[in-house]
């Protein structure tokens, strides 16, 4: 039967201050009408998986997790190992109960603005890997230059065609993106794919084997998450398998896809108003375009004579920043750390 | 006997959003170590009057103020009537009760660094004052072609040696400021000035005698304010009879005097630190230079790649401006009544 497994471990740093340690990305309302990314997720899962959703989450994350999404069945994981872990203990767990479980991983920290697009993309990558056993990835169709992502090449891109993986690559510099985009058969690499449970940890045996034996001893009960976890190495899932792996192939497709990165993420997932500014919460902006003003609470945003710039308040921390650094928010994350103001995290 | 005569009329915008309505500039921690503006300038006062120092301040504002100098007599005025009938007032009441009264009027909202330096000038001023009845203003000396500030003309500057004013100017352009400042002959109106209480009632017998009707009404309690203060003429001191007396003088002073008159004057105020940035409260700042971090409260703030630029966070509002701007921090406000947002006000 088809699942779907939404990785929910990310850390929060990348959209602090309103992500903190103990309120990661997916648990913020930046989705459409106030709903969490993690929210959108599952959503997106249930369109091929029904009500067999399971997300992956930290221990230190799931009474978060669960006030926002009661519902839904949860994995913790004692601590953080990166997804090659997380998938392992995930396709090991529902291999106990479903034998011929497929999964389709959804990352929870992503915007996809055509969801129905989306959902016809996974059926057809469901349908390759029901069929030949393949891992089916998802390629966005790339809409820049972007460094910040992986990529997928193909022989050809033709949308919602399934086509073989020639290679993953890690992300570009800047030249290299433009050739990429420049010569049609490069994707993003989302993050999400399909495959069946079974494969998954096979691939685990071979590359991975003491991760598939770790995993296969917590889903069976004979060892304590607690007691192994700590042992696991730290590594992706694309790492691990995806680039070692034969019979990858992936479905390009274009629907909207942003993997909420960043602040500079925002005006794409909640528009611009007539000044090209985004803002969420209460602000007033005078002489000026391009920014973003986020405010949690009644706290009023003020901006005069700046442009291009991001503004948030959080909780008890404000960042401003230029939208074109909004990746250096972690400078901040570690400047906190070493000041000894990690209340502030 | 000598008085001084401090004015806290101030309606607070151009220092939003710490400045409130409720909650004017004068009464801000602005000060080295804390003090309120208010604080200081009564400081000023007493280094010359002693105790026999007086506030005149709103109706709307007495409690506030009250709590930050418990200690000081008060003059409410039921509502602002800018300078000329705050001033007539406290002459007035002062006069009630010594018919040599002497008074040293002083802004409530200006920061001086060189304190001493002041009380000596101002002794000087009032020493031309008691001797001759002269009118004995502080002229300040220029230290950049400043277009905020009106100018006093003179014959010639020597600090601390009292000469007459050839006229009061208007705040210049900046081409006429840069003439003022390279001719030596113009000096900042500080608004500081020394005079007879006796002579101030006499000026507004004559150039403004409905005002100084009304004040002796009030101040021999022959009337209420409140029945009078809405008829009166709303006009500043300096054009009611500054403009229009014989026998006006000036000390030259250079006692780093600023009028607080927007957020670029903090670093005045309080320095910079090693990468030229000024901060008041919880701020980590990177990668920048020149900025202006204010939080009132444990609030974080924190700026990336940004310059010269001002954040204050203040109650329940937040301003983003460029330095160079401060001034349209009234653009805000503007806006905030216009857009029912008065409670940000």
């Amino acid at each position: 039967m088809r699942h779907a497994v939404v990785l929910a471990g990310g850390s929060g740093t990348r959209l602090w201050p309103a992500s903190r340690q103990a309120r990661p990305k997916q648990l913020l309302p930046l989705g459409v009408g106030g709903e969490t990314l993690l929210e959108s997720a599952i959503r997106r899962g249930q369109a091929v998986a029904g009500t067999r959703v399971i997300v992956v989450t930290a221990a230190s994350q799931v009474a978060a997790t669960r006030e926002v999404v009661p519902g839904v069945e949860l994995i913790a994981e004692p601590l953080a190992r990166n997804t090659a872990a997380a998938l392992g203990l995930a396709a090991a767990v529902l291999l106990e109960r479903d034998r011929d479980a497929v999964l389709t991983v959804l990352p929870a920290d992503q915007h996809v603005a055509d969801e129905p697009g989306l959902t016809r993309i996974l059926h057809t990558a469901l349908a390759a890997v029901e069929q030949d056993d393949v891992i089916s990835t998802i390629g966005i169709s790339p809409t820049h230059p972007e460094t910040g992502f992986g990529y997928l090449e193909v022989d050809y891109v033709a949308l919602g065609i399934v086509t073989s993986v020639r290679r993953f690559v890690e992300k570009p510099d800047r030249s290299t993106a433009e050739a990429y985009l420049a010569s049609g058969r490069y994707l993003w690499n989302a993050g999400m794919f399909c495959m069946s449970a079974r494969r998954l940890l096979a691939e685990l045996d071979a590359h991975l084997p003491a991760t598939a034996r770790a995993v296969r001893d917590i889903a069976a009960g004979r060892i304590a998450a607690a007691d192994v976890y700590p042992t696991l190495a730290s590594i992706s899932i694309d790492h691990a398998v995806m680039e070692r792996a034969k019979r990858v192939v992936t479905v390009p497709a274009a629907v909207g896809w942003d993997d909420v990165g960043s602040w500079a993420a925002l005006p794409a997932l909640h528009g611009v108003d007539d000044h090209g500014n985004t803002i969420t919460g209460q602000a007033v902006l005078i002489d000026g375009s391009g920014n973003i003003a986020i405010s949690d609470d009644e706290t009023l945003i003020t901006m005069v004579g700046v442009s291009d710039v991001v503004v948030v308040k959080s909780g008890n921390a404000i960042l401003v920043i230029p939208k074109s650094r909004a990746q250096d928010v972690r400078k901040i994350v570690e400047a906190l750390s070493v000041r000894g103001l990690a209340r502030y995290l």
